[in-house]
């Protein structure tokens, strides 16, 4: 197989030194499992990508789609005896159409360049991932990616019109659409999308851009109580307000920040939250935004609030919030874990971290994407220490068991891939697994797409 | 079968009287063949509906699920020795959570009930069809339904959440969830949607909610070639402006609307064309977003325009759109076909449509939603004229026809049903036939859900 792939694709296209693939075989999850790849194989075209399927398929081998590798479920991850498939040379623009307002891109395309090269015709593209400079269009869009944006601006598969994928027997499906609208047959491009490689192979995407929004305007405010915090996202849900980033850090998060950046972030030394909001809407309108915004934040307690329309503020506000991660390689590394809840139970979850924290004995610290109930508390342990990662990986699952009972997720975001089997199973219960399986069997009748990844077949 | 369904349902549940059964067995699409059904079945929940799916099972008995009949295609129309499912007594708005802006609904509700109750709780269901005042949520669902609210808010599955689904055995799939963000699994909720009940039976929606939004000021703008009004269709959305309503009305439905109405639209004799856009925006934002459209309109030479933010002036200019279908009964029975385009070529599809008109020697009126691209065109015809209906069919297809060749789809928004099947296929394709095959075999094996609607097995 590998001889025949070589011939078709070229010899550099297929490598198979230990070194170098086990350089492909892994994501950012650090508790994930991951094998030993056959080969890692970078086609640089769709016919390359269709004969690597065909390749697979007639010998049986299994397939790992990836991209840039910067996903946080293992969905990504080698097993033995697979080929990776890297999806890193599709990487053209193919097209940007803006009197549709729309884009036809290629998976390897990494998010920042597609952002950028959209944005010079005054055109913007939501999806945002905190990788966005270095993650690909196609894993995000394998993952249903979604980022600071989307409590405006939704997720990934909000903005997709239209798919081109390869599909176990090496044949193209093209579906979806360049329109606006369309209910011409079953909507597959959204069944293709957050599929984590598991049913083909996304080649090519065409997405709905955005008109470019205003530079924003931030506020932060600070809560002496994470209910009081909670309560504020939940009036702003309520009363209707929808800003452009509505972003929460605990107590945990907010040290992690001040130490790291060697600053006070002036909320005080009992303050348990931070809220931070921008409103895009421009002008006199985002003024009115942050006021409003402003105002509930006092009405339920605030003890800080700050406001400022200068650019260069706002981006060192929100710096705190972006280097949390980094902040926390600090105290040790990290293991980030990502839940969806209701809008209203998100200071219950954050207690809960807080609980899990005092009984694991290991630092969680809380950030999420407040104003769509998406948060990642992220568990800090030392790597040598096995019994610290035990207790990190029973942290880890309690999160999750608490995601569930709050009436929220399991995945927000990250996706299930070979991290939360398990956990998908328990949120969506037998008939739902019986309807992946059978989905999964009717595309991918010999399971040769990322198998035993978000699910196992028996 | 029947005297079981009756013993579980009860015998007012079961209708077979043939004059009662024939009031079910068709929706509002003339063209589309329909049967004669074994049997009308009304459950009045879950179970019920559970009860006549394992009970069609066994028997191996199609079934064909149905809301109010105000379907455009056929896809709800009865076929010989069918159960024909009305959902309609499953009426129940389960839950309205402010807090979270969403709400819980089972599909016999009609959208304007469902749109008025939430609006009680400050919030706004975006989806609108023509038919608002009586079609249901469960036949907006499985159609994707859109309406004029899409250019801003987007379409039916754009607001879903979460669904439950009877499947093909009678087991209750619950998908989805109650959180904005959620990736665990497939997109099982967004396959249904759109799916024209050939996959499972909906009896339950999580929907999102949108804040309730202003009330609108309305621009009217005439212009003396569609070309123009299509230039500032696209100027529009190159522009970045997203207006709340961005309708468009041909040289023959103005016509239509201004005899049925008596009354002057003040376009002058010369309109080809004429722009009504909205903003919801409120106040000063409003009056600025309307202000650019309305330079946009006089840039690409508007004849007339005319802005106001007088409600119920704003609902008077609306009015001329609103009544065009049945201001075309004037002149005979109408036949309204469902295109989306890219929003570049708007002009050239409605030009397009006046020469299919001069050919088949018939009246066709185009309305459509041009801020998507949505184009109705409409055809009328005398119905006990043979040679008229032929010519009327004739025109319908080539409409579709053109609406491929300009980049678009054969359906936007109305669905394929029974009678786009052929074109479903010319669209797709090949490869996104075999696709929708294979899921289909895989959920419905016995191929009982409405089947030959959408596309046949073979």
């Amino acid at each position: 197989m590998l001889t025949k792939l070589r011939a078709e694709l070229g010899k550099d296209a297929v490598l198979t030194d230990a070194d170098v693939t086990g350089s492909y075989s892994r994501d950012m999850m650090p508790l994930a499992p991951s094998g030993r790849p056959l080969a890692v194989v970078l086609p640089s075209d769709v016919e390359g990508v269709q004969a690597v399927v065909r390749a697979c398929a007639e010998a049986k081998v299994p397939i790992v789609p990836r991209g840039a590798g910067s996903g946080l479920s293992g969905a990504a991850n080698a097993i033995d005896g697979c080929v990776v498939l890297v999806m890193t040379k599709l990487d053209q623009i193919v097209e940007i159409d803006a009197g549709n307002r729309l884009a036809v891109v290629q998976p390897g395309v990494v998010n920042l360049d597609f952002r950028n090269a959209v944005e010079k015709h005054g055109l913007f593209y939501p999806p945002d991932p905190s990788s966005y400079d270095w993650c690909t269009i196609g894993g995000n869009l394998s993952t249903n990616a979604g980022g600071l944006c989307c409590v405006k601006y939704g997720v990934t598969t909000d903005s997709v019109l239209g798919l081109e994928v390869v599909l176990a027997d090496g044949s193209l499906l093209k579906t979806g659409r360049r329109t606006v609208k369309g209910v011409a047959g079953y909507d597959l491009a959204r069944l293709f999308v957050g599929s984590e490689g598991t049913l083909g192979v996304i080649t090519q995407a065409t997405v709905a851009l955005k008109p470019l929004p205003q530079a924003p305007g931030t506020l932060v405010a600070g809560f002496d109580t994470t209910e009081a915090a909670g309560t504020a996202v939940a009036r702003t849900v309520r009363e209707g307000l929808v800003p452009s980033l509505m972003e929460i850090m605990d107590a945990s998060s907010i040290k992690a920040a001040e130490t790291y950046l060697r600053t006070d972030l002036g909320a005080g030394s009992d303050c348990q939250a931070l809220l931070l909001c921008q409103s895009d809407a421009g002008g006199e309108v985002a003024r009115r935004e942050l006021a409003a915004l402003e105002q509930i934040c006092n009405d339920c307690g605030a003890t800080m609030t700050y406001a400022t329309d200068d650019l260069e503020e706002g981006r060192m506000l929100m710096q705190a919030r972006r280097v949390v991660l980094t902040a926390l390689e600090q105290y040790g590394v990290w293991l980030t874990d990502d839940v969806s809840v209701p809008r209203t139970r998100i200071a219950e979850l954050i207690a809960g971290c807080q609980r899990i924290s005092e009984e694991v004995g290991l630092r969680i610290a809380v950030v999420g994407h407040a104003g769509d109930g998406n948060m990642h508390p992220t568990i800090v342990y030392q790597p040598d220490d096995e019994d610290e990662f035990a207790r990190a990986r029973r942290a880890f699952d309690e999160i999750l068991d608490m995601g569930l009972k709050l009436g929220g997720t399991v995945t927000g975001e990250h996706g299930v891939g070979k991290i939360k089997k398990e956990w998908l199973e328990r949120e969506i219960g037998p008939v739902g697994m019986r309807v992946h399986r059978q989905i999964k069997q009717a595309l991918d009748p010999e399971n040769l797409f990322n198998p035993g990844s978000m699910f196992s077949m028996t």
